[in-house]
């Protein structure tokens, strides 16, 4: 294949779309969740995010990367009201109504109804559950970082909950997301299934690596 | 599908190993990157991520998460010597080597050399690029966050280079990684293909979305 290559110079003149389309497409393929939030008067609140990422496992941390100016705002004010939220893995049942939670609906407009996905609880916590997500957890905020850089917000959550297909759990904690029918989003709004190539065995430096399962 | 459910208790509790191939399969799917460094005599380093993440395109950044107690620390004590690293798509025919690249080296050794990879420059970028990957970033260390909660060290680049296969470009910006062959990890230690489902218009309240290209 012939490559083209892009400089500093070249990505600055690119008109802002564009830019856009280009820049988030460079980080590779990444989760596909739908964060569940409600303020305190109970009004619920769905928006798809692709910058969920894992943080640690021993506490069991996620951050996610919150937007200052965009319809992620909703999801933050209630986050900082309720200090819960949920994460719900997107599965190819649901992708379309998940990417439709990106449209600037106004804050009393619940993107659960606009959207006709069903909000689920689980006991007192306060965030709603996707019912239609194959894999569900529920988050307690822990700390919240601004990044002056350019003023977008990582937000750590520690996870209180966990729903997902008991026969996706493997035997060794390894939980087989694919088979759960989870997905993945490259660029700003392209949705893909996946295929497993291998698992593989824990890397030693003097080993040949071997696949597993 | 029968559901099962962990609570915060339940994941205390988890063996170690177990906990951490758990909660890593949580947050979705990942990118795959393979990060170049080279310290400043020169000594180049090569380590597997699945934490690279967007941060924003105006200006272009990404952030990776570096943890402090492995590997990874020579990737990011070069990057504090040299200010400069590479980012890596991996595709199916290096993530055999890629994986390897996560065994614990000492710091004389050369992952490239270990594995087979080859290093590749631009000009007088000290970094060194990755040969046989499809998709290739240059970047200049712009922000670094130390994340009390963990431990862990959120690194945030500015794009200085990027070098693609010129067939993946659309036409508005968007890069099909898909058909550079880009893949993603699951898990730890778990590869993916992956199979697009849909490109996906604006998202707007009153308006269906629609499939495009």
């Amino acid at each position: 294949m012939n490559n083209t290559y892009f400089s500093s110079a070249d990505i600055i003149q690119m008109e802002t779309r564009y830019r856009a389309a280009f820049i988030n497409s460079l980080t590779g393929f990444k989760s596909a969740s739908l964060i569940g939030t409600a303020d305190k008067m109970g009004n619920v609140n769905l928006a798809i995010f692709s910058s969920v990422f894992h943080l640690g496992s021993n506490p069991a941390l996620i951050g996610f990367i919150n937007r200052p100016d965009s319809v992620d705002r909703h999801t933050l004010d209630n986050i900082l009201e309720t200090n819960v939220y949920t994460i719900n893995h997107i599965d190819k049942n649901i992708f379309r109504q998940a990417h439709q939670t990106s449209a600037r609906y106004p804050k009393d407009i619940s993107e659960f109804e606009a959207t006709g996905l069903t909000p689920e609880y689980i006991d007192a916590f306060k965030a709603p559950f996707v019912k239609e997500s194959p894999l569900k957890i529920g988050l307690e905020l822990a700390e919240r970082h601004d990044l002056s850089i350019n003023g977008t917000i990582l937000v750590i959550g520690k996870i209180l909950h966990v729903t997902l297909p008991e026969s996706c759990m493997n035997t060794d904690g390894f939980v087989n997301i694919e088979n759960a029918g989870s997905i993945t989003i490259s660029g700003l709004d392209t949705y893909h299934t996946t295929q497993k190539l291998a698992r593989l065995s824990y890397a030693k430096p003097d080993k040949n690596i071997t696949e597993i399962d």
